[in-house]
């Protein structure tokens, strides 16, 4: 095995209406805890990697709740962190057919949000690590989050180790006085393998106008540190029904995978977080990029079918479906 | 906006079996309380307008538990009768696929069949209503269900109030010594918008052997009061899977929706109610017949995504699937 | 009508996840009882069939409780054995889309494993009896079951039952010191009516190496009792989308049956022996194999519609599916 | 033994709120299928002995699935009559503590309360029995099954079968036009063993204004084929904690057994048919009545720890109660 | 009667944990909507008075989930407002036996701490009022929530409308600069009838060192408008188990009322609410205060059988526990 | 702290009837994996120490759910092997009142039972180990888990670490040709604090006749390595009502706790171990007996209120009960 990978970001508890009930229907909510980039890592332990998890959380039960549930996959929690204020929160009601899904967010002033600049001894975090992943979602919080994020950018470089980012434009987010433009062209500047689709990139980077191929040549020039630009196209037919398929930029070609036909979908929250783990172990495993992006295309296709935000799927799992195996089976 | 919506009907306990259980095989059943004009009392209060349900209840715990139903979606309950008998019931079955999904009646000797004539004071709750609807279920019930259904008529002719009626002739109720030939002809030519489909007009009024454009015509030829016949055509692929559309006939030409496509029905019941809301709120309104037939066209569909008897999305949702907007998105 | 039908095999408790979760995610596991011959008894009970399955229960509230499942569905468990071992156990994973389901068999030692030679009294039972089925599941077992499967064959055919056999060749089974090649010929000799497909027959007599028909045809003439081979062809798109067709050979020709497009499948375990159950009630009351193999593959395609199993459809209901008629329809 | 148990009555579907749920919150309600009469023919199984259920069904899917129920609990169903008519319903809220539990009865006009006299073929059914037992609901429901109640007693004293009957005088009942002091006179006195109260006495003989055994002896002296008189005597303390003693009057004594505190009832209805089941158990098997009494009190105690109306402990579990064994162990 | 009750405060959303879950176990939540003073205006409408809610909610789904939830129990809804903030969440864990229920509160900044001095147009709603009530939580939550407050109070006395406070000082509150010793004496000054015990006294007007009478007769010397002090005396065996007596302070003697044990708790949450409820149902309809104590002690203890905040016992069912009646009865 | 704990032993699924259902009415079963030395792995953990776990799971999905619900609760499961058999299985069914819980095993043959010697390295999981502790089941399954469980005796002497059984002898088990006398002479040997009743020290060691202090006087006699003798004293008035007081002989004198009464109990499995862990976590802090029984007293009762096998209670909470505070309070 496998060198280790550390993820920073958010957890929040994830309140879902039960079956397809509305909000305003619903008598009990399912309770999960999850965050995009917590459940990269909770992926990617189910592939076999050894990984951990910083955030900041209340000093609570919910706290504690959440720190079992990464617990629960294989996440080391140790480097987590507990204050004073609220769990951050939010309510997901399950679209059907042609009624969209909703997210209403409680996030604001939780105990993630008040995290404090030098609180997390990034050194000694990262000094063994082979990969550091975050999120834009991160640095969109507050101007802490956005801080932390960047010492650990930092220290990642200085240990050598490999840095992924989803850019990720949350256009509610960013309250706290600065905007993505501000913030997010340094974070990038110090990132190697970037998740990015063409909105994202003129929201941060201000670079627009063109193809995502176009838009990545440019953004590669002004940020040579960029190794990779790779997202996902998703045709959304119905709430029921979308096709995926995703492309990897490597500054030269646009490497496409197969396109998948998600017609049962059971959740599609977390296919984006399924599909950065998927890149990630085919990066960190030294597969080609063809192999990476086919390996994370299958990877998120899998996670649709998964309840919850994470992809509990192995290695196995996702190469049999690439592979086209085992489709609609009953094993045994 | 909005002016008053008055509708008048029985109102039973739905039990259902959960997820796709049979009959027998449930050890639970889910409860509602619901009915074809109270459900389009309901829909018409999320769309926004005021709204009023007349119907008659056991006095008992049942009867509050379905009159707490109608007020929890904001329903005015001050014109409901209670009495001495029984709570009509109604037990569902989910089919999927190729398997029918079936009903068993239970609502005979109601509290709602024994209403009297003269009962309801029908001058003073419809003086200020705008709307006043009801179906071809109620005089089917029972001679004072028919008799009081005529003295609303009568009454909202009086007051100026438009009329709506959604003729669903039902072969299995017509117990009580009259037919549908005996009674409807003389409601229907109290009403000015109807929904019939050939077989109803055919039962109810002994016009048929045509297409509906053909019977529409001979049956406002008939009945002048008439102002528009509609109704939705659907091809049952599954109990899973439907198309629909719908038209309005308006005495000159045929509107037609768009066909939508439901490929993952989540509860096709009150279907025909959400899509009768649609057409009563598009001519309340004041919109076209046209954007009328697709605004209740895109109601009646969304319906068919949620759980339960009743249509509980916006006017903005509906708007946006008229657009083709947001289908299949995770709203955040 | 009502011959009796006589079923003989394992029934097993079966621990399902709930909705979509996975072994990992369930905190709660559905109970049924299950066993593929067991299955067919129910079915052809529902088709209006006298029938009794024989098998042995561990004497605890485990086996009382799978004796009362049985008996439940109208199945005579008057025949069946108690004794000191355990129950088997299988756990099911519901797939959906592109990821398989899953079964973790437990069934090692069973009650039903020790069953001894000699312990059921079949001249008994089978005396007036017009059927008796079994499956090519129970002999590979233990060498207890084979011999009481093969006692249970002489005894059948002494007493002029007609015989129909499952071959179903599992590769995990035949774990006591035998393989299907020594066991099989001969049950296989004393059968009228299979169900195979080509591995089956080339796992089971060693005949194979083409199509159905050239096997089959090979199988006839080696075995001359065989009158019948049939089998089911499935198209598996995906956990949640399959395609089936069925077929019977007659010794001369191929019928072949309706396709069926399963696109929301609700839980395909129990499809075989919907099938199995469909052709026996064929052949039981003298339809045409045309008819038979239509009604076998309609039996089959409802199940796929049903929480569990086993199918509980009536004979009114696979003949509605034959005709094409009620299909997505709300039966009130 | 086991000689054969024949019990006669209406059974009906019982809808009970979850948990401690009211019926104004109740969004679903659990379902079992019961009645007095079947009751007792469901706990006498379970204790060993061979019992058949005579009835009345809706020929649907609910009358299916009442059949089911007492099938599951191994009651022979052949006996049954289907019909035209509705299912019998009850509403069960429970209570907790000082609040009450509450029944919403729905049984008027139920395919039971059609019974047609001579319908059912007692002298078939009869003469292979050992006991019969009626209560006085089935008289008080309808003219046509009190007429059937006295057929069957009539047969079964023509046969040399013991009766039983559990008075159990029901106000709200009583609606077709003759009063308990019309009818149960000429019932009781086909009757061999009785259990009643004082006020049942009163109501339906007229014999009142004394204590129990000062009744039971006037009731005795009237109708002297009486053998005993038998009745709890429950302390409701609250919903959740009642004490619990029953008796015998055998004609000249009082036969008192050990009373029982149950402290935390699970359920209470059905606890007196356990008690009567278990007092034809006793004097069908020979005990002394001080041994019926004691087994009777023990079983309807332990039917207050079990959800649902029937008692499923088996004679073993009652004589380790009645031998104060096991009490509150967990057994391995 | 009946005149009409205002009530005005936060109404939050409840989470709690099924059955006897902790926190860290709990795969789903229970949702209810309640507040302190919306309790009492639900337990009121159940009495028969007329009541109608003022709060402030976010305008989203939870904001319309929670107005629903005071809709279907028929409390007027119409003066409430919305805004842009969050709705406040608390989660319960019930405890059992020795273990301690606990709640985790999540409210700070809440649409309802936002609400705006002259926002509320009290003189309308008031001016037809009989009554109105307020909490001592209310004024500890914002500065605003305090100065509407006092607006409500000021206006309530200008129509001559009674007022109620139930003082209820919670310490971890009054996060905002001020302290109850700033706010809570002037609120008090214009309140008729208090709900408080000695530490509320003593923290909210620094009355304190000696018995309830005795805080009580020096609290009504300094703020002569107070008309009676009431309260409960709670003890705690468990949390399943716990023992009621109720007393109020007329200013001259203290009546005190019977005392109940409450053996089997189903919810203890709301039991102040309940009992609240009972004093102004009292005193609104002209009870004695012997009367008063006695409705309102009964009526708290009734809501402890109850699921969820809300006492929806009838005035009928309070009177019976009274008078003793139906205790432990299975009511048909 | 805090000094590292090893616990020994087999962890099973725990299926249980929910609520009060009887295995023959359970539809559903819920899940979760404990066993004896887990249960006090995991509570030692929420008392704050640092504790691993050694056993051996099959290596499929239910292997993985397992060490996944100890990882959840931070339980270090690096030390657990994987192998071919099965998962060890009991069934729960809940008692209540005078009706007794019951446990059916399904436990034989387990990948645990086939725990080779020689494949744990304990040397190097014990080295850096303060305790070590086993109990008299594991030595019952197998030769092989007897022979392991020795070797880890020996290694932690060699280590220093201090080691604690739990005799608990089970009739039941001991099927492969050894007996108790046989095996746990030596085990007992090597221990430094045991658990056991005068039956245990019987069975196991064949010291018997007299008191517990008799008993436990004549044990330390013979094994001068035991230092304590510990055990609990359990009136069983009722499945739902217990009272429960512990002991300790420290060779000189029995200290007695406190008694506590368990008059709603949610669940007493693993009642047992959380007084073991209640034990260590007293001896290991330092506690005099006097408060480490006190302390295991608390804890054992706290868990008695908690659903499933562990006790999740914290030092504070158990230290809260041992003061009498906060008992039945809702803590906010």
């Amino acid at each position: 095995m496998k060198k280790r990978v550390i993820t920073f970001g958010e957890v929040m508890m994830r309140l879902s209406t039960p079956g397809f009930a509305r909000f305003t229907q619903a008598q009990s909510l399912q309770v999960l805890y999850a965050g995009s980039e917590a459940n990269v890592a909770v992926s990617l332990r189910y592939f076999g990697c050894d990984t951990a998890h910083v955030t900041r959380f209340p000093s609570n039960d919910l706290g504690i709740a959440a720190t079992q549930t990464l617990q629960r996959h294989g996440v080391d929690t140790r480097h987590i962190l507990y204050g004073d204020e609220r769990m951050g929160v939010y309510f997901l009601e399950n679209g059907a057919m042609q009624r969209s899904s909703r997210i209403i967010y409680d996030r604001f002033d939780s105990a993630f949000a008040h995290i404090a600049p030098g609180s997390v001894d990034w050194d000694s975090i990262l000094k063994d690590a082979a990969w550091f992943h975050w999120t834009g979602i991160t640095p969109a919080i507050s101007q802490g989050a956005a801080t932390v994020c960047r010492e650990a950018l930092v220290s990642a470089r200085k240990h050598g180790v490999k840095i992924s980012g989803d850019i990720n434009y949350r256009r509610n987010l960013w309250q706290y006085g600065k905007t993505a433009r501000d913030i997010m062209p340094e974070l990038i500047s110090l990132t190697d393998y970037i998740v990015a689709g063409t909105t994202d990139l003129e929201n941060c980077l201000g670079i627009g106008g063109g193809s995502l191929e176009e838009s990545s040549r440019a953004a590669m020039k002004q940020y040579p540190n960029i190794q990779k630009v790779s997202c996902t196209y998703r045709e959304s037919i119905s709430s029921s029904h979308n096709k995926i398929q995703a492309v990897i930029w490597d500054g030269k070609v646009t490497l496409t995978s197969k396109e998948y036909d998600m017609t049962h979908i059971v959740d599609r929250v977390g296919g984006g977080d399924a599909f950065m783990a998927g890149l990630i172990y085919g990066w960190l495993t030294g597969m080609t990029d063809q192999q990476t992006v086919e390996f994370a295309a299958a990877a998120t296709t899998l996670k649709h079918s998964i309840e919850g935000d994470v992809n509990t799927t192995s290695v196995q799992e996702v190469e049999a479906l690439m592979r086209g195996e085992n489709i609609g089976k009953l094993l045994r």
